[in-house]
């Protein structure tokens, strides 16, 4: 299958299934938003719970935070943000659209534009600086509003937050704060579905070391992360890689930086292979200017040395839409079953919106119904299930194969009199008679850490 | 102890071991925003998924949603937000500070200004609307630039989002849609701590039904999230009130309205009662003006009577952040131990950030050093742990009771002889000795759900 039509099949059953729908969708959309469904909003949240557990909730060097979206102009002089977080952007002098320059200049300096086909010359057409943070107002006085900022990353939350939790935690290097959250940017559209948006939710870890043990630190990072996706999330590996940053890539404070990359379903000339993670070595950077700029002590204090350090910070930054998208596009496949398409979702169980759908044969059996709402019961409380009768069996397992439900329970006459129900297998269609009061072990068993 | 120093100790303690700090605290804070700390962003993640679990994971007749935060402003024609969410402020012609109308007019026609004591007539001192959603621009095109604004209420996410789902889930009524997320309003500042904030959490369900039943299901919602907050949160019944709304009170389209009303640490006329949640049925009202604007059929078809209706909705609307200071109030206590006072938040193990701490009594003691965190190694996987050894025995027990750990586990010498350590509850401060091979065990009934 072409990419394309890959991506355009993946958005389409999105929509079609109830992972993700365009914002404001009945009012015509709301360019590069999306909201999640309810089966996109549970895998999002299985996402991010299971991060949360592995970095927050398993380990004891690392604290949560939940900072606010809003933050005050200072914080973005500090952090470079009002200054320099700019797209460079051409108009196109024929059909008035807008592009960004580095995607021009990889043609040269006089280009066709991308849309029309006039030719842009960049003497002529002067490239302009556009700050892609969105601004907000606060207060009611007129003329007196505050001009506050939507924060364009999460890091900056947990920076000027670092001298309170340090001050509460009672944390020494090294250690982390990590959080999970909202952030926008005013983004040129680029429709790439979920991959880049206007406002997307990040989960970022800032680990502060010592100076000297700021590349160890940043191996480690890479790492981990890079384990992370396959182990917890199943990606497969061949459809991730890490590319270190060259040296013109690095941000002017960086020391290091990895992407953790995927291979999406776009038709580009990367072949597809996109950031979905980055691992930064920021240095002592963000610290140091905030630490100037509020003019407070943000320095931590080393016994055994006896003196102050500002710490350098490893940052694994990563995109939780981007992941969502990586998961759905890995777990997408198309086979053919006695000579028909199955569409399947082969989403790893740690993901997955629902465990197990559990559905009586027979609808209009108030037997049936009635066993099958009393195993849907029995289950709810462990795994997250659903109980579903609006199709015949066949369109059930089709449907339950589309949104990655792992097993389909299905109650029929038979198990009325032996107490046995039907357990199919997504990946495998195999299906196993298993005894009603073995259910919890059965399952236990599949779904193990 | 005074309503007023119960307040400034709780926000003293908040701030003091990481539960909440003023947002932007280093650069003089945000006025009515706040951060979560390491403490509470762990609370305020239990309480939303005890939630989220309790709606959307365990019940088949409601899905989740996640929405975005941005919405174009045609969804704020038809909720109405744009033409009627205003704030009436008068200003003082002395000191220039803003008040709302409505607190003024308590006070009569002419009244005194409440911070500088001046006169403020009504007539002369002409109230104005302000409307309280915060605005913001997408789009880079300079002059071309697209109004959007931030939601006032996670509930326009769920309307404008009516179609996708039932289109997708194969619902029927009755039937929820349920969503957790950030909400922002440009209230006038209150200081009230975490209870009216510019931007705030709230958990809403719009649960849709037959027009013919809505009187019932908002009966089932009032009763049904009432027991919630005090089966699920141990939030004290002689804390907790149900309020009926008056007729003047309630919203022009609304039939009923009930607010679950908390009785918060605030020196009020209202003797501290502050709502919430509010419960309401809100009718046909949202979904018949989204369809008038969107020109969509926003209707369900009713297979038995064959016909096609537009459902009405009860809508539980709670506010996560309220539910956060309601729960750290009920928990809060002051008591005599010995002579000593002991500061201990009686959290239900549900919330508690932190479920066990592992300490070992002596910190040089490389023996007892690993003890403990083998123990933290167990533990941790099943229970959100810390490991502790940053302080005598004395102040980590005085630590963890301020922050409403259950239990602590010390390892002390004998432990390494006998295998048993002391486990000491919070509630009780009882000690117990138990064997390490039986702490899973033990645990699991101290955690039963």
């Amino acid at each position: 299958m072409k990419k394309s039509d890959f991506l355009s099949q993946l958005v389409s059953l999105a929509k079609r299934r109830g992972f993700i729908f365009p914002a404001c969708d009945i009012y015509g959309g709301l360019s590069s938003i999306w909201d999640y469904g309810p089966l996109g909003a549970n895998l999002k949240k299985n996402i991010k719970d299971l991060w949360w557990k592995s970095y927050v909730e398993s380990r004891d060097d690392i604290v949560g935070l939940d900072a606010a979206v809003i933050m005050s102009p200072p914080v973005f002089m500090a952090s470079g943000h009002l200054e320099g977080f700019n797209d460079v952007l051409v108009d196109c002098p024929a059909c008035q659209r807008r592009f960004k320059l580095e995607e021009l200049k990889k043609k040269g300096e006089v280009s066709l534009c991308p849309e029309c086909g006039s030719e842009i010359n960049l003497e002529k057409n002067m490239p302009r600086s556009f700050n892609l943070m969105l601004k907000t107002f606060l207060g009611v006085v007129e003329n007196k509003q505050q001009e506050a900022y939507l924060r364009p990353e999460t890091a900056q939350g947990i920076f000027v937050n670092f001298l309170n939790v340090l001050n509460t935690t009672h944390k020494s290097l090294p250690f982390g704060i990590a959080q999970i959250g909202k952030s926008f940017r005013n983004e040129v559209t680029t429709k790439t579905f979920i991959f880049r948006m206007r406002e997307f939710e990040q989960m970022e870890i800032e680990y502060f070391v010592r100076p000297q043990h700021s590349d160890k630190y940043y191996h480690y990072w890479v790492e981990e992360r890079f384990r992370w996706y396959q182990e917890k999330l199943g990606i497969r590996k061949e459809n991730l890689r890490l590319r270190q940053h060259t040296k013109e890539e690095l941000a002017h404070y960086a020391k290091a930086c990895t992407d953790i990359e995927y291979r999406y379903p776009f038709s580009t000339t990367s072949e597809g292979w996109k950031e979905l993670e980055g691992i930064a070595n920021r240095t002592d950077y963000d610290l140091r200017r905030h630490s100037e700029y509020s003019h407070k002590d943000l320095s931590c204090f080393l016994p055994q040395e006896d003196k102050r350090i500002i710490p350098y910070v490893i940052e694994p930054s990563g995109g939780v839409d981007r992941t969502v998208l990586a998961v759905l596009s890995d777990a997408y496949a198309e086979e053919e079953v006695r000579g028909k398409k199955r569409v399947v979702l082969r989403l790893h169980k740690n993901v997955a919106p629902y465990k197990i759908a559990v559905f009586p044969l027979l609808k209009n059996n108030p037997g049936l119904v009635a066993k099958a709402k009393k195993i849907f019961e029995l289950l709810k409380n462990k795994y997250v299930c659903v109980y579903d009768d609006t199709a015949s069996i066949g369109r059930l397992y089709r449907r339950r194969d589309e949104i990655g439900t792992p097993f389909c329970i299905t109650v029929d006459v038979e198990s009325l009199s032996d107490d046995k129900v039907t357990v199919r297998d997504r990946d495998t269609m195999k299906q196993e008679r298993i005894g009603c009061s073995q259910l919890i072990e059965y399952f236990a068993g599949k779904f193990q850490v």
